[in-house]
Parts: structure tokens; sequence; C-alpha cells
């Protein structure tokens, strides 16, 4: 079985990340990150009539940029795995309408780009596909009316709380052909840390990071010296610190030569404060779709594992007073 | 490459459903489906605070009955797969952090019964797992209040709508080991007939249905004939007749023959007024978990095609305007 310890898969001819695609909103686009994004939005609604509208333009934008790079067709493509934060995960529907593609959605919260990234390797690997896509996205727009506020009551955020990344990212894997390979793929489990503040996410996450990682370890005998860059999905300043020392605590294992967070990585602190990070699926998919594969592909870095995290609770579990389980899924992804 | 003609995927081990577990509210307790129910409960709360913990104690329960069938334990699943219609599917991260075993977050509306079986069909045949389990889930009362009012409003139905069915259903496919098998795979594109009233999903349902249907057929050289039993997921009584329709004049296919809707086959229609049939990720679940699997089981039917129908629209998405666009998700069972 091409099962590794408990948690990890591992392909026996690890799929090729062929393509990439990653488009992003004005506010990103001032970001850090700016280089390696395809396109900016000048505005929040992309000439849209609605934030959610707006996101499933950006979401289908960056999947066929994406197809696009490769030289590829949405025909070609045997099927599209895409996962987003708004109820019902309309993004992924209403984009896989337009491709006209075979589609699973799937649901991870912002461990999507991981997850889709993972499922693609399994069934390609599987012997059931030549080419896959998957794609994910978020909007600070739909997101924070949707999980919180709408934007125009104009709340003030707490120290803890993260920016929600406008923004899509799409990836393209095959059998064959050239790019980074997913090489490993360790799947989470749910974990719950008694943690109730939808403004507190970083924390609530960062456990399942934590086991998903000392897990990842177990399984494959690596650790983190294996790597050159390990990075969690969007745990932001709090959580990223917590993990650094939960990690240490729980599995003797040190993150602080090689470790970074993506929601750290994608606005200017100097300029842009958005309190505890970057937050939403885009978060991830943003900094690997776009900074990171452009690394993997210049060779300035050769083995990245993408921890990527997402919380599984709802507006409605929230206020029925429950706790917010999270989950975190791992790829390791190689020049 | 395992996959055959555009959109299906055809196993070469093809897994067992080794074991099911269903469980229901009071009113399909009262339905035609009773003695096929491994348990019925109560009352709509289940003993839980709120519609939506009741519906997550269901889908726990039934994913326990299951595992206790086979003999089995969470620490021998590989992988769990579960989607169900709650905004970021709560149902299904909150079983999962019970069972405590890697989790997929999958989302396919009432197609997830399929997706999950077809989507864990392939991760065994690819060598990735020897036992994954499978869960869905849908609740009256949480569904009505998510999706159109509260039950509480007592709005008046109309003819076409359809009735979510209380319930969550669970499955263990296996690499081996005994019971009927998952032979064929037809993944389904998402389809837009244009309508918008989230009171006749069945009709915006059946085009999606009649593609994966027709493009079954096309992929494998079947007809509906090479079926004892053909059925979709939650059509209901207008749904499914218009894809009677459909089948005939786009594929020229006749499924008057051996053809059902699991919508029509849950509640008891001299003294259950459900206007339109069934609905919901459980309409599907309960018969095939329940009713077919016994059928399957016992040799009573040896062929069954499952199509199971999703609505992707959102409150959201309805509310914008958005038509509501669908996918169906086709499974071969074979004793």
């Amino acid at each position: 079985m091409k099962k590794v310890g408990s948690q990890t898969f591992k392909p026996q001819n690890p799929p090729y990340l062929i393509s990439t695609g990653v488009v992003a909103g004005p506010f990103e686009g001032r970001g850090i990150l700016n280089e390696y994004l395809d396109h900016v939005y000048d505005d929040l609604n992309a000439g849209q009539s609605s934030y959610e509208a707006a996101e499933k333009h950006m979401m289908l934008n960056a999947s066929l940029i994406c197809l696009n790079k490769a030289r590829k067709t949405p025909e070609e493509v045997d099927l599209f795995l895409a996962g987003d934060l708004l109820n019902q995960t309309i993004t992924s529907g209403f984009t896989a309408l337009e491709l006209a593609v075979p589609y699973l959605g799937i649901y991870g919260a912002c461990a999507t780009s991981a997850q889709g990234m993972g499922l693609g390797a399994l069934i390609l690997d599987g012997g059931y596909a030549s080419l896959i896509q998957t794609a994910t996205s978020s909007h600070y727009g739909s997101a924070e009316r949707q999980y919180r506020y709408p934007t125009e009551y104009g709340y003030q955020r707490r120290p803890t709380a993260q920016w929600t990344v406008t923004g899509a990212g799409s990836a393209l894997l095959a059998v064959e052909g050239k790019g980074p390979r997913i090489t490993l793929i360790t799947l989470g489990k749910v974990w719950d840390l008694g943690i109730k503040d939808p403004f507190n996410l970083g924390t609530a996450m960062a456990p399942a990071a934590c086991q998903t990682l000392i897990q990842h370890f177990a399984d494959t005998g690596r650790g983190p010296r294996d790597y050159d860059l390990i990075l969690t999905g969007d745990l932001g300043k709090i959580g990223g610190a917590l993990l650094v020392q939960l990690v240490e605590k729980e599995g003797g294992f040190n993150l602080r030569e090689n470790y970074n967070d993506c929601g750290m990585m994608i606005y200017d602190r100097e300029k842009q404060d958005v309190h505890g990070g970057a937050s939403g699926c885009a978060s991830s998919a943003l900094v690997v779709f776009g900074y990171i594969y452009r690394l993997l592909k210049e060779g300035r870095v050769k083995k990245v594992l993408l921890v990527a995290t997402g919380a599984l609770h709802s507006p409605t579990s929230f206020q029925q007073g429950e706790n917010i389980p999270a989950i975190a899924h791992g790829v390791s992804i190689e020049a």
C-alpha cells in the first residue's frame, strides 16, 4: 500500500505541478507578494455586482490563467477539485459551471489548497487521470459579512483578528510534465482546543497544524531539517508563534530555523496593519501557487512542506456555543 | 489509465461495500422504508439542544452503527469522507472530530452519497487505503431554516416543493471483504437550466442527471437494460418525470422500465403528503445504504446504478438572482 505510517500517503510517481495561476485584490496587490501575482484587480468588486460574484470571477480567472500558461484547455482536464469559504462553496460550483469540467467539490476551509493538491495527487497517481486542476479562493468582503459583520458596519478589529485575503489560486497537476512534484501527503484529523473566539482562529488552528506536522515527521522519518521551508497556511502571528512552541513541546522539533506562515508573507507589515496577519483560503494559495512555486521552479528552494490549516466552524455553530474545531493537511512539494 | 470514455472511472479491483448504517427521524420512520433503518429517533431534536446538534448526532450514530456491523473501530479507518448541506459542512466536520480519523470534507449537496462512494473507491483502488468510511446527512429543521424559512413560520409549501429527509447514512468501503462492489464511477459536470426557484429543485437538477446518465452509457457501452435498477437521488416526482423525458429525447434511452427516484421511495404517499417527494443528502443515503444495500446483499437485485443529484446554489446566490446550477455523480454498485 502507498501509505506510510498512519496518515501519510506516498505517490509512486509523484505528480508534477505543471502550472499555477494567482489573482488578487487591490490591497493584496500593495503587499510584498505583488510581483508573484498574475493579475491584480483595481477594486474589490472586480467589475461585478457583488463580492460573491467578484470572488467567482477571481477563481475563474486564476483557473484560466493557470490553463493558459500550460497551454491546456478545460477540455483536457480530467477533473476539477475546488473549494472555498462561502456557504455551499458557491464560488467553486459556479466556477465549475463555467469551466464545464467534471467536478468534485471539496471543503477544508483554509486548508483547501493542500487538500486539493493532495487529493489530486492521489487520484492522478492512482491511474485515474492525467490532468487535474485544483482551485480555491477567499474574499475579504464576502467572508467578513458571512462570518462576522458586514464591512460597512466598521467594527473595531481585535489584535488577534486576521485579515481575509482577497484572491484566488489554481494549480494544474499532471502525471507527466515539468515542475515541482507532490511527493508526500499527510491528511489531518480534526482537533478542538476549546477555542470559541472567531477572532482568534490562528490559536484554534495551531494544534491541528502541530498534530499534522508531528505525524508527518513520525510517518516519514523526516524532520524540520529535511525541508528548506516549512509553511503553514494562515495561522498568522499568534497561531504561528503558538505552533513553534507546541511542536517543540509535543514533538521535540525545532521550527525556529526554516518555518514561516503564509499569513505573514502577503502584506507589508510596515504599511499595512492587518493585526494578526492574513487568513482565508487564498492565503496559502497566493503564497504557494505564486511565490513558492516560482522559488521551486527557479531552484531557489528544493523541498517545501505546506501544512495548510482550516477552521471548521460556521457562524451557526459559533452562535450555538460550539467550539471551533480545526484541521490541517500537509503536502510536500519538491523541485 | 483506469478511465473509460470522458467521465467514467473504472477501478481495477472494485472495492467492496462491506457495511452501511442508516438512522432517520420520526417522520421517516413512519414511511415505507422503516424496516431498512437501523435506528429511528422519536423526535427531530434527537435529544440535542438544536437541529444542527441533532443532525451531527445522527451522522455520528450512523457512522458508529456502520463500523459496529463490520466489527471495525475508527482506528482502523484510513480516511473519512463526508459532506452535508449545512454551511461549512459543520455536521461532517464535527462528526470527524468525534471519530478522530483522517478527514477530507466533500461538498456535492445531495449528490454527496455518490461522491463519497466514488471518491472512496478511487482512493482505495489507487492503493492508498484499505478501509474508507463515507457519510452524509440532512435534517428537515436545519435545512428549512437555512435554505428557506424557519419551520415555525409555517409557510405554505408549493406543489413542486420537496421534503428534506431527516437522517444520516454511512458506508464502509474496503479493498477486501464481502458485499456489493463499486464497479464504475461517472463524475458529473455542473449544469444550469436557468431555474431560479429553490422550491423546484427537482427540475433544476434533472438536466445534470440526464447528462451524467447519458455520458455513463456512452463511456461504458452500457444501456438502461444492463441494470436491474437505475436510481436518482432526489429529483422527486417532477424532476424524475422530466428526467425520463430528457433521457429519451437527448439520448434515445428508455428509462420507463427500471427507473425510480430515491425521493419517491421513502414516504408513504397515501398517508404522508410531501408534495414533490423527498430531498436532501439523506434521501439517497437512506434508500441506497438501507434498502438497496439489503436487496444487493440478498441477491434480489444484482446491478444498480445510482445517479445522485445536487443543487449547488446557496441562499445568498439565490437572493442575488443567480440560477441554480446542479451536478450529478453516478456509481454502479454490483452484487
